[in-house]
């Protein structure tokens, strides 16, 4: 395995801010080593792979259509789920630990479906407000805060 | 078609009170000639389903796992998915409209997996405040709601 | 349960010596007091849902799209799982026993499908040859087959 | 991307003779520089994600079970779908085309449901005829023909 898998959710459109925000947890993801796993679309999806690329990293997209071409320009590995929302209980189960990025009604399905099965969530500006989901305030400690519950497990 | 599809989705283990309430629900959906659709284990599903078979109704279980034996004994026609959480996506794609009782991060996924695609909720007694979730204070009101919103599509 | 629980699979177009085939298997399913599970589609899927409409049974659609209203009109309880072909192992899994008839690659996947996780396959009209698919050579000898097996369980 | 996917199908077991050609396999699409897509588990998968990583390549598993260290050593990303043979139609939907290897039900499931998306199957020591399957002798030509495909594409 090429590291560990961190899983970053959020909507398929985002703010400039919230851009960069994933950006900078892609960047942290790689720059530690690991694997980074979303949804493969855009929004905090395709800017948290461009910052994982850009730090060297390698992004795995698990998308909700029929065609791997359906995956932003920064995904390395692209898998067709062609299951729509269902996917998301893929990248969940796949992913060691998740990073929410604000996010609509799909990242809370994947917040939900993670801490359902036991996965650690970390939220950066989170639209909800659930228990069991812990807060970070940057991109460094939400990606500080995974990596200490991996060395924990 | 039997009926209208209506989901009603909960925990698998609940408090007297709650299997008290989702029992009504499932009476209400079978007397109004609904098919209840549910994740055909126990707690708020038993209790709906076994309220839907006393009322002389119908009830399709999408299980989690890989057996229809598993389905509770008040479920008609049971699906075994062999697919875990995501046949949560299978449940809310199928019901024309949800009634979330009680519930936890499960029910949390499906509340948000139905929003996500655009189906109405209604909750009843919500562990968890959700935009767009529209609540009800007694079993009949819920499924009046559900009604309403499937003869105005 | 409402009944055993007797896959129909077989394609979504189909020659009418196939439908007449299949509404057979249908009726026949019916008579016998057994739920009919399939794809929910056109062709095979259609006419066998009728042959156990008109016998007074109960069916069961498993659709590969996201939309309950695919359902043909003879299906009862239709199952929108948005999952493309993957519906195809929810159908195998839900079924006791499947009867296959005529087919294309569809219907192949499902026979291999059943066959791995060791459900019991009859054939009718088969396109290919496949070990450990028994055949028969009318809707009653088929179904006789599939009841044969469910009352050795 | 990375580059191509090629898919890799084939039994969980299997005897050495297939296990050395199943190697070449993996060798030589990881020298044409495509990405091996597998089942991540025994048999013929481990074997050509062996060959894949020691000419270099990259690997991705997609696997039946719930945990991404069901995966054999020599995947490099791990997908946990938790869906059973029903992960079959995902690896059919990512790899661009596929290479059969001898192998049994579940390798059949695949081959169908490849050819039913209209996905280029190639069968080396085929165990069933299945008519729209191209032949190889060697893993040399299975994987050519792929790639002639790939870039009439």
């Amino acid at each position: 395995m090429q590291g560990p898998l961190i899983g970053v959710i959020g909507a398929g459109v985002c703010s400039e801010a919230v851009a960069i925000l994933s950006r900078e947890v892609g960047d942290e993801i790689a720059r530690r080593g690991a694997v980074l796993v979303c949804g493969g679309l855009g929004g905090v999806m395709a800017a948290a792979a461009r910052g994982a690329k850009e730090a060297g990293g390698t992004t795995l997209g698990i998308l909700p259509g029929a065609s791997i071409y359906d995956a932003n320009r920064f995904i390395d590995l692209p898998v067709a789920t062609n299951m729509g929302q269902a996917r998301n209980a893929i990248i969940v189960q796949t992913a060691q630990a998740l990073i929410a990025i604000a996010g609509g009604y799909g990242t809370l399905s994947e917040m939900a479906l993670a801490l359902k099965i036991g996965k650690t969530v970390v939220a950066l500006r989170p639209q909800f407000e659930i228990v069991g989901v812990q807060r970070a305030d940057t991109a460094k400690e939400a990606v500080a805060i995974v990596f200490d519950h991996l060395e924990s497990c």
